[in-house]
């Protein structure tokens, strides 16, 4: 059969390893879909080094929108990343009738709505299983194989970085800023790795995940989205005394009033897989009503690992893409006119566990008036631990497990307990999930 | 649109599952699928029960051949097991031109090649998610969700009967008949447990796993297949000492002179999160060359799990249906006329290390003795533990941890081990996999 032939935009890390992998597996792949998928065309601004790497197998281009008019491609790959000149390209490559794959989260979970509209208006397939968890088939998973479910929640360790540094905090008692250094050294984090230790790109990846699990619009501006970069190697320790490991988890659960998506440092029971999920690997636990819990696990980045889930895509598209398309699996899920108009709640809605650590002064009756006020609040208290002063001290730390509350609830109780005189300065709050 | 019409045969666990779950959410599925998908007509011999189960909601008649001969249906679920007339009635639906759903996992492990090529030859598909692992989508993953790599391996925990009964074991430090009792009683385990424990149900669903993977014919009667019911409580407390847990594995491996394909209890490092997943949970954790190790955790048995498998064949069929069949995924993930005819290798030549357990005299020498047999039979040793004699014995244990080797190098090695005369009774042997 005719081979589908493949337009690349930018050659870098999953670029490169895109090639590398169609190259290698060229005769399996073939197997599987039924003929040859090739990258005929590269489009790269680096023309030298784009041409070192295919040495010579295809053409190699520095403009980019020569590839999406070029009408000998079928499917155009996108790797550049980003929401300004990608937004055209895949706008212009859907235009012009051609599939898109695309591994660029920031783009569809900021702009998926124009970019799907668009792609059902001219009947071409969009996919993006490189866009969550690298080589993990989790939208896959969601989108196909629990279709049967009301998804209830998904929890996921999305971002690699952020899993790192938080393996080695615990594992080697260092605080957040040694380990960055130490990642950043080990080629884990980037030189500036704001958009991963912040939790925006666990957000844009979250956001996308809900929105294929409950079936609403991506709308990642009403993420809530907390990093790790404030996270105290403290809390770590104290977390694993009371049977709990910390992790980055991004988080989207269907509730009556609405959906809840949310990017935060988690408090997990140890005894639960996710909480054993170490180094950059990431996990995706998703609850549906008939399914029970189930987890995947893999590589969430890295060259060959993504370029898995791009290749994957190419395949799902050379196979399916002469379904009707009125009939084929859509974009997000569920049918485009039946997303739901399930408003995002904020994170003043959302319900959850916390762990709150607090400094107070040792003396009587301090435990009386925050367990009071918590009470008053209507928050109980799941478990605690008080340690002993360390000597010639005169103040000690509390640590409180609430039970599930509402977080307006938790607010209200920590202004007040933060205005206790004996009480020093903020209290640390970090939510928990029990994940059953 | 026009409803999807589907014929249920056999409305046992997960039929009345599959019936209750296809109500249930018949609004999310239907947003899903783009149009509704009904069972229209149940055919099972006990039509009274049938029918208090379905209640009045659709037909129900006690001859399944008129089902899949029924014009009005478009898809036939066929939940009746075994090779005899759920096999005749899975060939008249597809010779009636009808997509078939099937968790038959015995049925497809014998004759899936007839009832493949049948389906080709008529263009229908023939999905059967459930056949493995229940509700973990691990059809869909390796079929589509890692196409691009070349598979090396795969080892899974695909009997839940087993995985509980061999948690209880060392949790309890219980035999496996106390166990197998218990089991029974809380209906994890059947009356006659042969298929579990001895290991033919995991086999049944790792040859199927084994032919999507690498692309070769379904063949289960060249599976190698142990169960647990011979398994010393003995070697999972020893198992545990060196750090190991034991676990019953469905194996298939590629190697350069054919496919490893084999169910035996298997020591696993008990740092690996597959170690860990306990009780009726099943896991399989798949080696792709690009994305490395995957892993996918969940119920693996069960009436709506499994219905989660069944419907999301449902919807895929109702996606997918329209596309071309030449290039709609191919039932074994490869296409038909690209089958390998790499060799299922006998057991003598699987390559595997081995946890070795024997009783020996107390007296200088043995130890020098057997490490001279397994060196002369080129086997390295990779760890060993000899236990004091209990006070007053003149006998002890030693349990020897190999490398790798084939397992007729350690077949042998263990007749002349037997051969020593301070050697009492049979060396007990368990197979070690590193999975890495």
């Amino acid at each position: 059969m005719k081979p589908i032939n493949v337009g690349l935009l930018g050659i870098g890390t999953v670029g490169g390893g895109t090639f590398t992998v169609l190259q290698r597996n060229a005769e399996e792949i073939t197997r599987r879909a039924g003929r040859p998928i090739q990258i005929t065309v590269v489009a790269d601004k680096d023309v030298t080094r784009a041409t070192a790497i295919t040495g010579g197998a295809c053409k190699v281009v520095d403009d980019a929108f020569a590839v999406v008019s070029d009408p000998n491609i079928d499917i155009v790959v996108e790797l550049i990343g980003g929401y300004g000149v990608a937004k055209e390209l895949v706008l212009k490559a859907i235009e012009n009738g051609k599939h898109v794959v695309t591994a660029n989260k920031a783009l569809l979970a900021v702009h998926g709505s124009e970019i799907f509209a668009k792609a059902r208006e001219k009947g071409v397939m969009v996919a993006f299983e490189a866009a969550v968890a690298g080589g993990i088939p989790i939208i896959k998973a969601v989108r196909e194989g629990l279709s049967a479910n009301r998804i209830q929640w998904i929890a996921g360790i999305i971002n690699g970085t952020t899993n790192f540094i938080l393996s080695e905090m615990r594992d080697k008692g260092l605080s957040f800023e040694t380990v960055l250094k130490e990642a950043q050294r080990l080629g884990y984090a980037e030189a500036d790795p704001t958009f991963d230790v912040e939790g925006v790109d666990a957000a844009h990846k979250v956001t996308i995940l809900s929105a294929i699990a409950f079936g609403i619009p991506v709308q990642f501006d009403k993420a809530h989205v907390e990093g790790i970069s404030k996270l105290d190697a403290t809390d770590i320790k104290y977390a694993e005394q009371l049977g709990y490991r910390i992790k980055l988890l991004g988080i989207t659960r269907r509730r009556e009033q609405g959906i809840e998506l949310r990017v935060h440092p988690t408090l997990v029971p140890a005894k639960r897989l996710i909480a054993n999920v170490e180094g950059a690997m990431n996990a995706v636990l998703v609850q549906g009503d008939a399914v029970g819990a189930t987890l995947y696990y893999g590589k969430g980045a890295g060259a060959e690992p993504t370029a898995s889930a791009v290749i994957a895509d190419l395949v799902d598209v050379t196979r399916l893409a002469t379904a009707d398309p009125e009939n084929r699996v859509p974009h997000l899920a569920f049918q485009p006119d039946q997303l739901a108009d399930l408003p995002v709640l904020p994170i003043s809605e959302v319900e959850t566990a916390y762990y709150l650590r607090m400094r107070v002064e040792d003396k009587p009756g301090v435990l009386a008036d925050i367990t009071r006020i918590l009470a008053d609040e209507g928050i109980s208290i799941d478990a605690m631990l008080q340690r002993e002063p360390d000597e010639g001290e005169a103040q000690t730390d509390i640590i409180i497990l609430t039970h599930i509350c509402v977080e307006k609830q938790a607010d209200a109780a920590i202004a007040k307990v933060e205005a206790l005189p004996v009480v020093q300065g903020k209290v640390t709050r970090l939510r928990l999930e029990n994940l059953q």
